[in-house]
């Protein structure tokens, strides 16, 4: 097994004043917060297709990226190789999961039949090389965009062989998942949406990706697939509108067509901004309806109009995220992955480190700084007497089904005119800053 | 019985080569058009707010309005006197129905009692009115977000008292909207939403406003009110988020509390495109629901991050917007509300008729356009050859559900490679332009 | 010679009612508008990259295209074959011009001087079949942004020698379009910006820009190239931000450096648009500032945040842009490029011609709408009259220099408030709407 | 002299572990960070129109706004008090300056002369409070945008008289500056653009716009002002364009007009942002022009389209305002106003400490981050040797113009393939993190 990151040892812990860009600052992974060490929390996973695949290409211009595979030229000891790199990086980091489209770990062939075998093939290797390593597979997914054949979407195409091209993928995508002990399957639908209403039957793509999930939903229960079905939201790009907009649209397609039960969603910080919401925001949705599976961490430019899938750094958002996470009762299959490139210009293998300690460090302190909050309790104890009028009286009246208009007219016009209190939103502010900053 | 817009007659059609601007050069009320007179079709209404409430405040400076009533200084005389300029503006333009929020047409005063007296004498005035008239109406709504009292939200509020008021105000508006035969009653959730989630519970929020529109449809049939309810969403403005984003986020919220058989949507163009829609989709997306009711009829400055409610011009949208109208079998109760304001700087009376006159132009053509573009089943002819392999074979087992994904996978991979059919996108909005040129 | 696009005759303009998608319907070369063929005004160019040199390939997905020239592997053999299809297509479309960039004509070979022998044989062959054709070359450019070595910019590189090789390649560029008779050199800065402040010296970078136009300037002159140098602005992407944000920015830093006296603008709609301005707001200022120099005519999608360079069909913008261009007095060596491409499932030949169409289509009919506004003087007169009082009395005084800030307090104090007009948007947009649909 | 804001006291500095709302935690007045006082560098302002005038209204409701004036009804009297209400609240909090428009300090008579008459009664109390105070204005302005009569623009208004008015206005604001003893002068284009280019004559405008800031020039220099001119950019709002668009384009028109030497620019951070840069962005763009004259200190949300003028309490962007601050040498006549307003549901007078101090201490925490980053010469080293190619060999021939594209072809044919080095983002954003965190 060769080394790739030569020179690169296993990232330590080194405190917040090491001036060591290859040691983490905040991830201590056996410190205990919150009930239980950081990384039963944090959960953390490198996605296969940005840190083996992505070569730093942009619609301007060609890849730039220098990686220590790049004298492998065939395809499938590429493939090969790149297993041992995964794994290799992830144990240097501490990273406990990484995630896959079927297509990251083995190129296409010819054939569907030929790149099964290849699939095959990479899978057995995976197999053998988690039996000696504690790195596990958080979650599995198809790429059904990339090819030309999604050209029109996959489930949401206009044509039915891709349809059934589509479902053969997942088919074969969901059981090497299921092989690999993968927690959870993910469906992220990359090109399911449309370019222009001039030549679309939404409703018809709409049943069809609805079709499509139960057929998942089905099979994962005939090869007794028990990990959890994920979708992840994104408003738009690469089509022009994607139908599964954001976490609001995709609960409610789920529920209109009976298939809330069986999917929770994977939350995705670039793309709630991408919708025009908080990542938090996008959370708390997900939240209120028991419908946060997991995270794909990474953080976008709030003024760019396209996914930069860049590693998270911002304090605020990786401590909201975690807030929302632990408020859920944290992580059950889910986990933190980094959906996140290298920019560009940060072409050097060590970048890949960089990036993912940056990543790991914001989300550590994220989640030291929730929990702080959490356990001193300083918004549930705002929020508790902001709405305590609807635990008494009028507002119990109104929350237990006892009153209806008439009711509420008559005590209206008992009452009068209402009292307010300030929302307080600056002073929470403030203190939300001096928890970030004096969290220890 | 004042006339308040003197020296401005009855506006007439006089065709596509007039120079007058006080005429219609597209709108021909009796003009039959896809089996029916135009203002079947189009059922304009005038919105009291922006027409006779509105005084071109902004932000950043008061009002310049110049206003043919603006010598009238008692609230109550004022009120009253809008109601005739409210007819005779919308009897001038031929616009057979208005709609008004509650505080739009009589001022609040100290108490609700005392409102709700005020409101009673002028909606005694308006039945009046209705007796020689033509102008109906077509929907009343309720203000609850201008008030500091809903400064936190009405059915959403913080405080149960606030939620006890807007109950009591929505019981009254709704009495009121049946009293004068109101088709249809809104809901738009002005201040429904949250500033921050430092201190809101988003969960009790939700389910307050469901608990609320359930007490909504309770009272309506108590009552007997026929007419339809009506949700109107929005992204955001005034609050930094509202729950009733877009269509897909009412309808799967009104699916998730078993609301659905109750309301239909009132789509307006402007929110729409806030939510990083375009307006056709929200239509296209409360169509394929089955939840087309009414339209807002303006415009948004695409460049712009806040509601402009310009008056609509843009032929595109016009003509999209009526194709979406058509296709869901027409407006029953609904129609076409403008709930547009002039320009600050258009601050002439005048310039209320060229406003309207430009939108209802707009609207009549669109309405041909788009009325050939479906006789000549231009869309629907490609769509329905581009979706064919659905009708068929694979395609067909597919939708009719006889096969999953062992099928599918074993039809793949005897089928090999789906062939793809260009999506023809430049085409067909070239003959979009063509039909938008040369209907006659 | 081969054919390329078998099947596919010389286009020929058929009227409006020609329902023959290979047919233009208002682009009638020779019809006379505003005093000269319509072929003069609007002087159309083909983009090399997007027609040639595109294969529908996106961030998230492999090219689609089918081309008649796949099955030609030999990179030169390729190159050779494109400039016959060039030629081709644009003499059955009628369109009088091409562009390019230095590599969209020739690959890049592994030396620079490799390259440059590879550039001599292609300009060989075009000048070689410009001979017997009427097509020219509009303009010419550099490709300084694809290749990996300019990932942190061309003249604004932090490596001297970036700059160094990105100067050979403009000054080979230079030389080329000069020998083809080039009327224009643009500049585009595809990494002309910064990615993080937080390792820019942006005041080096913006010194480094300037001295690199000084020396294009320089050389131009040197070898005599007198066609009109243009700098085309662009807000955004790839980098976070582009130097050469909007015509604004550019005229402002052209003026900076005494740079504007050899610099006019090429205009792009979806560049424009990304900046947040209207299309025809930067053709304003460009205009206003007598540098209005070629335009880039293609569109975006306003709900999208990245340059989708679609074919301009939207006519407003197309009549709204021929307007200033008109205004402007015409194009001089300037004309209208479609940096445009066909959507990704548009990837048949045939969606070539049928984009092109398009937009020559539209732009003809923006041309004629634009020509009548202009001769019957609608918006000349309004602003004339709107501004009048700048012609006189005091409004004359302040544009002749003859008052300052105490006589004008001395005239209102005397004068008292001033009387406003109305600016009549809806009034002037329904009049748009009216010259749109009945140019004939 | 009343007391306004009674049970409130000095607010004092506590330090980090505070649990006090009403004590700073950062912000140590007199603590020496980089070679001054804290309160030396900070210069902190409060603006009048937000803490004094404003009642939180919006678009949608009315003002929710408690003060401890409400009881006073006669304007004047009124306006007296406010005199008294800001210099005790300056004082209680500590700030040094305060800022205003014309119209803020003194409310509009029914004519010019009246007016001015109120301004000079306000401002003698002004002067007359001032002498036992230590506060002091740091700049004055006009507010020529709220009244009815700049409908269409000030300086750029279609009407000459409206011109003249908005002269006569600054011409008193100016004069009565000066005799405060404001240490800047400031110009915000309030209504400076347009609504539509359908009715505009944009030349004109900017070219009257220029007369306008000679004349202001010009009489600056009569009376011995000698106060700094300041310029404050803003895209869009309340006019579709603003002229006075962003930094460069300020910066671009002065030099253009010649006025540059007259103007620094007042950067605000919501501006930035609409107009879709970073805070840091346009500060750097002022700073390398050396037009870097004061700060607006506030904040937007990046996820809505309007001035939010939130209190500026996010870390990032106070720390690399502060960072652009200190590298520009520090302030000379200018400084941190908070022309943020509480939200409209922050109603309570002690709200408006609240947001004070949120704002005061993440700005002397962002003092405190960035002198170390300098101090520690973080980003400078990385700078230094990332273009450190330019001060040798070809990029110091470069940089001293001794080469042109001849010279640079010759080397780059000799010299081969550029090496590049990686930009290493997400390594400075982690230390950044780091910094933010760990500076004590």
């Amino acid at each position: 097994m060769s080394e790739f990151f030569k020179g690169i040892g296993k990232i330590q812990y080194e405190g917040p004043e090491s001036k060591n860009p290859l040691a983490f600052k905040y991830y201590n992974p056996d410190e205990v917060v919150f009930g239980k060490p950081m990384k039963e929390h944090l959960r953390f996973a490198v996605a296969y297709w940005h840190t083996f695949q992505a070569r730093g290409a942009d619609m301007f211009g060609a890849g730039t990226a220098q990686r220590p595979w790049d004298h492998i030229t065939d395809p499938m000891d590429l493939a090969l190789a790149k297993v041992d790199a995964n794994f290799e990086f992830c144990e240097k980091l501490g990273v406990p999961f990484f995630c896959f489209h079927d297509r990251d770990i083995a190129p296409e062939a010819d054939t569907l039949q030929e790149t099964n075998k290849r699939l095959d093939k990479v899978v057995e290797k995976i197999k053998d090389r988690m039996k000696d390593s504690e790195v596990k597979l958080l979650w599995g997914t198809t790429n059904a965009f990339s090819h030309p054949r999604f050209a029109h979407g996959a489930s949401t195409s206009c044509h039915a062989d891709v349809f059934a091209y589509a479902a053969s993928q997942v088919k074969k995508a969901m059981e090497i998942t299921k092989e690999l002990g993968g927690q959870n399957y993910v469906f992220w639908g990359g090109r399911e949406g449309y370019e222009t209403l001039l030549n679309t039957d939404m409703k018809l793509e709409l049943d069809n990706l609805a079709r499509f999930l139960q057929m998942a939903v089905d099979y994962a229960k005939e090869i007794g697939f028990t990990g959890q079905l994920l979708i992840e939201p994104k408003p738009k790009e690469p089509t022009k509108h994607q139908y599964d907009f954001d976490a609001a649209t995709v609960i409610g397609f789920l529920k209109s067509y009976g298939l809330d039960p069986y999917f929770k969603l994977n939350i995705e910080a670039n793309h709630a901004t991408l919708a025009m919401h908080t990542f938090q925001h996008d959370l708390r949705v997900a939240r209120i309806n028991n419908m946060l599976g997991s995270i794909d961490a990474n953080q976008g430019d709030m003024l760019l109009g396209w996914d930069t899938d860049q590693f998270p750094t911002n304090l605020y958002d990786t401590t909201l995220a975690m807030y929302e996470v632990l408020m859920a009762g944290g992580f059950t299959t889910g986990g933190l992955n980094f959906d996140a490139k290298v920019r560009r210009v940060s072409f050097e293998p060590v970048d890949l480190f960089y990036g993912h300690i940056a990543g790991m460090d914001s989300f550590a302190r994220g989640l030291k700084v929730a929990a702080r909050l959490i356990e001193d309790r300083v918004f549930e104890d705002f929020i508790a007497k902001r709405y305590a009028s609807y635990t008494t009286g009028i507002g119990k009246d109104i929350v237990e089904g006892k009153v209806g208009f008439k009711e509420l007219e008559a005590y209206t016009l008992k009452n009068g005119e209402p009292k307010l209190e300030s929302g307080r939103q600056e002073m929470l502010e403030a203190i939300f800053n001096q928890y970030l900053l004096e969290t220890k």
